[in-house]
């Protein structure tokens, strides 16, 4: 073993593991939609690091942006402003298209809906906050209670007021439904969630937060009916709707937030990853006018250390500028339509390829036992062999590197992927497939 | 107004403020102990940017190893291994003296306790959480329920569970009590405490937090008598003691941890601030063996995007060296007592001062109204006139830049300061509270 592993193994504690059983690859080497082992292993990095590395490895203008605003002010506290502070801001509240907006930054996702709870909260004066099932928020103890999959369990007992609905998930909803077409599965959820709505108490309902897309719970895209509606649902009781962007958002999907695809305006926008590409920590809360203006004569009791840190900002505007200056926008188009066609074909092909879903370069398929039954390849929250691991380990070897969760993997690689790079790494999927395929037999 | 700031007033939502009543001072530069704002003026950073930059502003080493990690590898997602996440975690280890601990890394001081609640609660299977009265923890839905100050009104309802107990504070003790001595004030206390967890029952209580010293509360120092009863309070009973040192840590007090100041040794330890002194955003969890070990064969249920970030990393470790290259614990050591007299004498002089608190050069001083009743000059919580913002005011414009918290003053400066720039930045605060004496004559 490597010294670098052998130490991590002694001194690291890593994410959502047994420490005892986990052998995490040592990276030397990263470089457009590329990275490296310490033996000089090259892997297609297809889920772009929890779908955050959204221009890739190396990029010069963000790194180069970094470099200067660390010679210059790495740091100041929260109470002042910074040339960066304003433009990140201005740069932001402009790609959301909110007029009157303001943003309130914090460090990553999960802080990010912290803050929008509180703001909801503090806004309405109401205390029940809604979300969806099959969902991912964060870890903290509030966004984690927002989280609707086995991750928030470790965060209960929770806050009270937390309450979850069931979001669109046409592949598997109840027997008893019959859908005709997609208006049908907007009408079937939307009556769920106005009903729950009314049970709960419209009066003490705070918000209802949605991933504009789920993503780490499998790409799970609303019809543009279903996200009116709920729109329409929470303008007429007061509620404010609150779209999490952190995965979705900064052109994953083709517009720069995902929200922008189903001709809706939230009240409150959670982002982070991809403001940064990550290569610094930054987070946000983007507020609309109406909120935004409450908070001129109310005192808002959020607050953090390193709120709009001035590296995080500056590699922000950066970030932003590169999106422009690449015409990801385009691409995405354009390679979204490429990953469409081949993920449509893998299902065609593959027995064990059950469902795919694609919006932009935002994909996931379901692997199943039986494409008839739907039945999935590992039952909810059960995996006691190990299978889905086994699969994403066949990938990783052949060089195709993502990840799964429950039945499903990922396929969200660098927004500025080429067309014969998708091609390639997605014939890799294609040969792990077969071998799927022969397990199921 | 400058463009900045007017940018900043459009776009930029500030912690902890209305934001119609802020006028943000807009900074250009930042070097040493000193920031400049764009008039050209110059101030004293007399509590270290939220006593975050213990290495003052412009510190080369760090300011290098970020611009190095950003060329090599800005971010890779967490569950790999990378050089400077193994060392980074191994200098922290070291530096707290827990022999075969682990550290579990995340973005700052409300992340690092959310983690440490969900540890605690995982580890020993319990559900309630106890914390000090007048401590800040953090303002996310967690940290912020540990929070024993105003500050996490917001936060409620929060999480079941969390408990408050009243910790060592002699100068405003219950009238009844009798104090001789600091182990009187100890006793006291620590019967407090007993009787509470008894009251609570100890088999449901997963862990105690304390602040190794209290900061942003106006540096409550406890009594060494007093934490080594707490810590024999959680050995008895199976409880985890955890330490905040997000504050108190990284020779602020003197030694690099402050509970290394009482001889105790801690279950958990939540960091951040000044590992990185604030130049990326990171912070972290300190797991003791015992409970680095349970993890092998559990699964830790935590878990973030940025965790080990690597630019975050790579300031930590160049920051841990700076700490030993620069001596800055004898720096401390011998400003601490240069500090503690200018206290002394302030406190002698000035009808306004009430007492005094300094450890290192982490101080406070209470402003009251007569020093023989100790009636502070704003009442809790309470500050119609905007008494003590006046007085930061006051300070600020003689070049004095701090915060205040309640009627107390804070005063951390960089740890690099010298005997000289103490000694002048002193002054002036000497020469402000001649004019709040007068302002409670
Ligand atoms: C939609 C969404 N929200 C929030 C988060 C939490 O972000 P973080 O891990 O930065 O706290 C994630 C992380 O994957 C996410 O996908
Ligand atoms: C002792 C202590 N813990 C936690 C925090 C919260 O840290 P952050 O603001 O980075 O979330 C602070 C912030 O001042 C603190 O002083």
């Amino acid at each position: 073993m490597s010294a670098i592993k052998e130490k991590s193994l002694k001194y690291n504690l890593h994410s959502w593991s047994a420490q005892g059983a986990i052998d995490p690859t040592v990276i030397t080497k990263a470089e457009g939609i590329y990275f490296w082992d310490e033996d000089g292993k090259k892997y297609y990095d297809m889920s772009a690091q929890l779908v955050n590395s959204n221009l890739g490895h190396g990029n010069k203008a963000i790194v180069n942006a970094i470099k200067e605003q660390a010679d210059k002010i790495p740091f100041i506290g929260p109470g002042f402003s910074l040339d960066v502070r304003s433009d990140a801001a201005e740069a932001i509240v402009e790609a959301s298209g909110l007029k009157g907006a303001k943003v309130f930054f914090t460090n990553a996702g999960a802080e990010s809906n912290e803050n929008a709870i509180k703001m909801a909260k503090q806004y309405t004066g109401r205390w029940k906050i809604f979300s969806m099932y099959r969902c991912y928020h964060g870890s903290s103890a509030g966004a984690g209670m927002l989280t609707g999959e086995p991750r928030h369990f470790a965060n209960e007992p929770g806050p009270a007021g937390f309450v979850k609905y069931d979001g669109p998930y046409a592949y598997r909803a109840p027997k008893a439904c019959k859908f005709e077409n997609e208006d049908d599965v907007a009408d079937f959820y939307l009556e769920l969630l106005t009903n729950q709505v009314k049970y709960e108490g419209p009066e003490s309902i705070a918000a209802i937060f949605m991933e504009s897309v789920v993503g780490s719970n499998g790409i799970l895209i609303p019809p543009a009916k279903y996200v009116k509606g709920v729109r329409e649902l929470c303008t007429k009781y007061g509620i404010l709707l609150v779209c999490d962007e952190v995965m979705a958002g900064w052109y994953r999907t083709g517009t720069c937030f995902a929200f922008q695809q189903f001709e809706i305006e939230p009240d409150l926008i959670t982002f982070a990853k991809g403001c940064t590409c990550g290569y610094v920590p930054l987070g946000g809360v983007i507020a609309c006018e109406k909120i935004a203006k409450y908070f001129d004569d109310h005192k808002m009791m959020c607050g953090l250390t390193y709120s709009a840190h001035p590296i995080g900002c500056a590699a922000a505007v950066a970030t932003l500028n590169e999106y422009k200056n690449l015409n990801i926008a385009d691409n995405v188009a354009k390679q979204g339509k490429v990953l469409g066609q081949l993920l449509e074909d893998l299902k065609e092909k593959h027995a064990c390829v059950g469902e795919v879903r694609y919006i932009g370069l935002f994909s996931a398929f379901e692997l199943v036992k039986d494409k008839q039954t739907r039945e999935p390849i590992v039952a909810f929250n059960e995996d006691p062999q190990g299978l889905m691991n086994k699969i994403i380990g066949m990938l990783k070897k052949e060089g195709f590197y993502t990840y799964s969760h429950e039945n499903m993997i990922i396929v969200a690689p660098p927004l500025i992927i080429t067309e014969e790079e998708l091609r390639e790494a997605m014939g890799i999927l294609d040969r792990v497939m077969d071998s799927v395929d022969n397990m199921i037999k």
